[in-house]
């Protein structure tokens, strides 16, 4: 059973707006089980909705629309649907007492503009907007059962769960189970030659990659006769990938790098202290954008004067005149700094050059020193890391954060 | 002449991912004056990619596709075009050579696996990568051009813009023209109020809004006979609109709001040192994002803990017990404390309950108090951000960042 999203607005194609409705709907068809393989955007013009209904009918038993009903002249999905079955419109009337009512709640009358809001191609079935003025409205073109809702996401997503749910969830062959993996450390070719086989070794089994700078994530997606089949499936392949990629997964599903680490750090009951230069507070803003922070941060210490280092972390100046600001002599000051004058007992330092400028034959651009500071004493890496500065900043947090798990314990 | 835009990729399908590069590449093109009026994405299945490249090739002139060209097995984009067009994949020798040199530089060797980036099909034109492992690629399909890009957002539009554009270019009407105003303090219905009437004082004008948290950016898209006639147009007109929304433009195009902040700073030669706590370090990310932070920026101390607060700013304990850690006087001392410490000329302080936990009737969930300390004084203010946590500390951080604009002198 295959299902499309056809997303239908010129301010669309026109790049006016992210298409956050179909991410929704592919999501949320996914979840109900079903095969989501086609999505399509076309902007307000009747041939080519037409066109892309048609196209989508042969090969998809279920097609979800969005946009395209609302009360000005460039709406034209539901005469575009009239056309295409070739009836009429036709007036409804209590959809028409609801958007009087609608209207009168926000102290407007009805005109003829929002009365055609009320229209519907001959035969359809009308969806009910409960937070809304434009209904929607569902009818089979060929085989295939097709959906109009409107644009706005809350009504749509709300049309979506109260109407079209019901009407489709048994469509749904129901029969698949996923586990997805979150891994650091490896870039995508060497996770994927990692698990080169596992697919062919669990038949029924798919090994999906989503690359997201700088982690890469796996996707295990089993299919068998029933969900139950193929979720034990999925957890016996999982299996085998997690003991091949045991040094790199740091969690699953919608875990975070930052949010592992604070949940090893409250596990142990650490404090932690971050002292950061050219990493510009990213480890601080990556520990803080989950709640729970404040359980295990003491202070993100963003030194990025020289002057700063002195005054706050009590660096001494000839350690910075002596071997620069970028070396492992200054990235050890700055951790053992941090944690005296914050009292936590763990502290995590980075200083480097993040570039464009600032590099040298001897540091170039992408040259990071980071020390953690425990309570088994101080430990520094030196690094080179590739890319612009973006890059060059996360990879330097998430090595930092990195060295934090170890320091807790975790593998790596 | 129209574009169509493909995105391929199962992740796309699934929902994994919002289909950002899509509205990229809309909105690019419309901007380069094409007339884009179809988008389609499709999932990581050969059958699947080759009947939607063949139906967009006999309504599009240019297709532009992203994705698929990674190099796990389920990367099947090139595969798919060479079977399209019935040649087979040839191994490029300088894209493999750029892959090696790629790989090398972190660290790593040429496996087949990667090696499969460097065959593209039979005929292909190359599209380097600057910035990424996969070159992209140009093909005919029937009368369309056809451009093959990875799915990886930076290395997209690196390479659209690098290579694609450039070749293009030529085949847009080129008979508009388009300004972009970037905008923070008033809501999308508030800045179309507004704005109410400008596009039909201005025959030719359009008009478009693009929501991107918390900013709002107001496009002015004119329309004439030559691009002479439509900048002409689109000057007059963005003067009005400049003239409505004076007291919340803060840049044109790709300016950030931190961006130009520090601009200010530099105008003004004045150092910057912040202190924070509810936005854990996003204001010193938002500055250090970009480069040149180092000219302005003493110090960042994200004091997360009350203690830190004390210890490193100098905070008096009684005051944090007297009036809580999220108030104004805490909030002033923050800032003074932090600009005492640094030597800074000017100083930022914000503390504040981000939520999700930690509200009280008192200060509920949003409650921030933001202090700026300059060489007139200490300004504090206290404003209470509806929204989830990321958005109040967003928020958070766009008015303190504001209020250090306006001691610079911006409008405001």
């Amino acid at each position: 059973m295959t299902c499309a999203v056809l997303s239908i607005g010129t301010e669309l194609t026109r790049g006016e707006l992210v298409n956050s409705n179909a991410a929704w709907l592919f999501a949320s068809l996914t979840d109900l089980g079903f095969d989501v393989s086609l999505g399509a955007t076309v902007d307000d013009d009747e041939p080519r909705i037409l066109r892309e209904l048609e196209r989508l009918a042969q090969t998809s038993r279920v097609i979800v629309c969005t946009g395209g009903l609302g009360p000005t002249t460039d709406d034209i999905t539901t005469l575009a649907v009239a056309n295409l079955l070739g009836v009429s419109l036709e007036r409804d009337e209590a959809s028409l007492e609801h958007i009087r009512r609608r209207l009168a709640k926000f102290g407007r009358t009805l005109t003829e503009t929002n009365a055609k809001q009320a229209d519907f191609p001959k035969g359809a079935e009308i969806l009910a907007n409960p937070v809304g003025t434009a209904p929607g409205f569902s009818v089979r073109i060929g085989t295939a059962l097709a959906f109009f809702m409107p644009g706005v996401p809350r009504e749509m997503k709300r049309m979506f769960e109260e109407q079209v749910v019901p009407r489709i969830r048994d469509l749904a062959p129901n029969d698949s189970y996923q586990i997805r993996l979150r891994t650091f450390g490896l870039p995508e070719s060497t996770v994927g030659e990692r698990l080169d086989g596992v697919a062919q070794a669990f038949p029924g089994i798919t090994i999906g990659y989503r690359a997201h700078f700088p982690e890469i994530e796996v996707k295990v997606l089993a299919r068998g006769a029933t969900q139950a089949a193929a979720r034990d499936l999925c957890e016996r392949a999982t299996l085998e990938v997690k003991q091949r990629l045991s040094d790199v997964i740091y969690g699953e599903a919608d875990d975070t790098f930052a949010g592992v680490t604070g949940r090893l750090l409250r596990k142990k009951e650490y404090t932690l202290a971050v002292a950061e230069s050219c990493t510009g507070g990213l480890v601080g803003h990556l520990l803080t954008r989950e709640p729970g922070a404040s359980d295990f941060l003491l202070v993100d210490v963003v030194t990025y004067a020289n002057s700063a280092k002195t005054r706050l972390l009590g660096i001494d100046e000839e350690v910075i005149r002596g071997h620069g600001a970028v070396s492992s002599e200054v990235a050890c000051a700055m951790a053992e700094g941090v944690k005296r004058v914050s009292g936590a007992d763990v502290s995590l330092s980075l200083t480097g050059i993040a570039g464009p400028s600032g590099g040298s034959p001897e540091k170039p651009v992408g040259t990071v020193f980071i020390a953690v500071a425990g309570p088994s004493g101080v430990k520094v890496v030196e690094r080179h890391f590739p890319g612009d500065r973006h890059q060059i900043q996360t990879l330097a947090a998430y090595v930092g954060l990195n060295l934090v798990r170890q320091m807790c314990g975790a593998p790596g």
